[in-house]
């Protein structure tokens, strides 16, 4: 094999650049390739694919360390990726995002941050890759998730990663027994508010929740895997048509439109 | 045919309560449901999924009028789908979000508050639909936007809409000359960025940006449907995951779990 260029992986996340889970995938990202981190300055958790458009953003170079350069901005994690890519004009050869504080399986990947991150990437058609952990603890141990983010790149470096898709990787709190490859649980966040009062004792709504999982027996899913200590890999399409849908809606093309002729 | 109870729709957007598209789509819709309207107390453009954890959430009846009922946030658009569906426990037959004043088609359903409040609005198992007028003028004229939303809610109350797939609905600018049943247009947006200073010459970025579409000739699409003058309806799934690339990925269970033998 011939010696290949050393390659550039950008990193965001939507805890902020200060967070241990950015710290963490950096310093083991940081073996394999030179990185750039363009990161968000304030915690942005929830943000989905959040962009920034009414009020302006602004960046800097915060650190430029061995092989780490480090920018921080006042946007979301969408705005960090769409930030580096146009105006600092950066062609990393991989995205990754994370490792965020807690999990992005089943349906949270459509409220994540990280995930929006991963996603926006991909839509600039860089293999991208969103990294969570589910342990929400302060002493949460990141280590494991750094070890398969790494080798996640060098499969990505290896065999590429097609157009259209990235990987949405969820590691389990304590000890790995290995990976899987799964599909998004089918489930939903219930019972999501903890009401509450204001100092003005005013009614105040906290989103809280428990997500309830409705197919527990797949063992096909990402939270199978999770819950017997694997690590989840879904893949995760940017395009959100339901192709079978079109078929079965194409009669309310002439029905619908019969108020135009 | 038996005479149905009047049914209730649910209705947000991501421009605020006060933006004329919600207004018109109200006035609409209230001829053929019970309305309530849960909607962001400011502008939410942009907004996705995200929703509101660091800050709490308060709401009030705004409201009361015939048959609508409006009550604003200070959330985000699937913040306001989420408060009307715990805290109110409204149970609407159907959720509509809109008309947005732009363009949610192609990649921008990504982006888009509007479709994120009918994203939540599936997960919640609630036929949903997000509709937007490809109109940025102040003077757009809602009034075909309504007209469709209309017909729209007409269909599902006959219909239906299967679990886990809502609509992405765009209207063009000026005369509609029918409905078509489309895909998302594959391709993003480009120069992102209006760089400028602030009052004190610092470097700021103003979002902005032109779409670039990959599939201009593909007469499938939303893009190409609103380009000819058709509504554009495309069928959007909440399972994000990509079914084909799962089984172009299983290698990496073995071969990455090996190192936990």
């Amino acid at each position: 094999m011939t010696k290949k260029k050393k390659p550039i992986i950008l990193i965001t996340n939507d805890d902020g650049f200060r967070a241990r889970g950015i710290r963490t995938l950096t310093e083991y990202l940081k073996d394999v390739a030179d990185i750039i981190v363009f990161a968000p300055d304030s915690p942005q958790s929830g943000m989905s694919s959040a962009i920034t458009s009414i009020n302006p953003l602004r960046y800097f170079l915060y650190k430029e360390e061995d092989n780490v350069k480090t920018y921080i901005c006042n946007g979301t994690p969408v705005d960090c990726i769409k930030l580096a890519m146009n105006v600092l004009d950066v062609k990393p050869d991989m995205i990754f995002s994370g490792i965020n504080h807690g999990s992005n399986a089943a349906i949270s990947v459509v409220y994540s941050g990280t995930i929006g991150a991963a996603i926006e990437g991909c839509i600039f058609g860089i293999p991208s890759v969103g990294v969570s952990l589910c342990d929400f603890g302060v002493d949460a141990d990141f280590s494991q998730s750094g070890i398969i983010a790494t080798r996640i790149a060098q499969k990505i470096m290896d065999e590429g990663l097609p157009k259209g898709v990235c990987l949405n990787v969820n590691v389990p709190k304590g000890e790995v027994k290995g990976l899987q490859v799964a599909s998004q649980t089918q489930g939903k966040w219930t019972n999501e508010y903890y009401p509450s009062k204001d100092g003005a004792q005013r009614d105040v709504y906290w989103l809280r929740g428990r997500f309830d999982n409705w197919e527990v027996d797949n063992k096909n899913t990402d939270e199978w895997a999770l819950t017997n200590g694997f690590a989840a890999v879904v893949p995760v399409k940017i395009d959100m048509t339901d192709y079978d849908m079109i078929n079965k809606l194409k009669h309310w093309e002439e029905e619908l439109s019969k108020m135009y002729k």
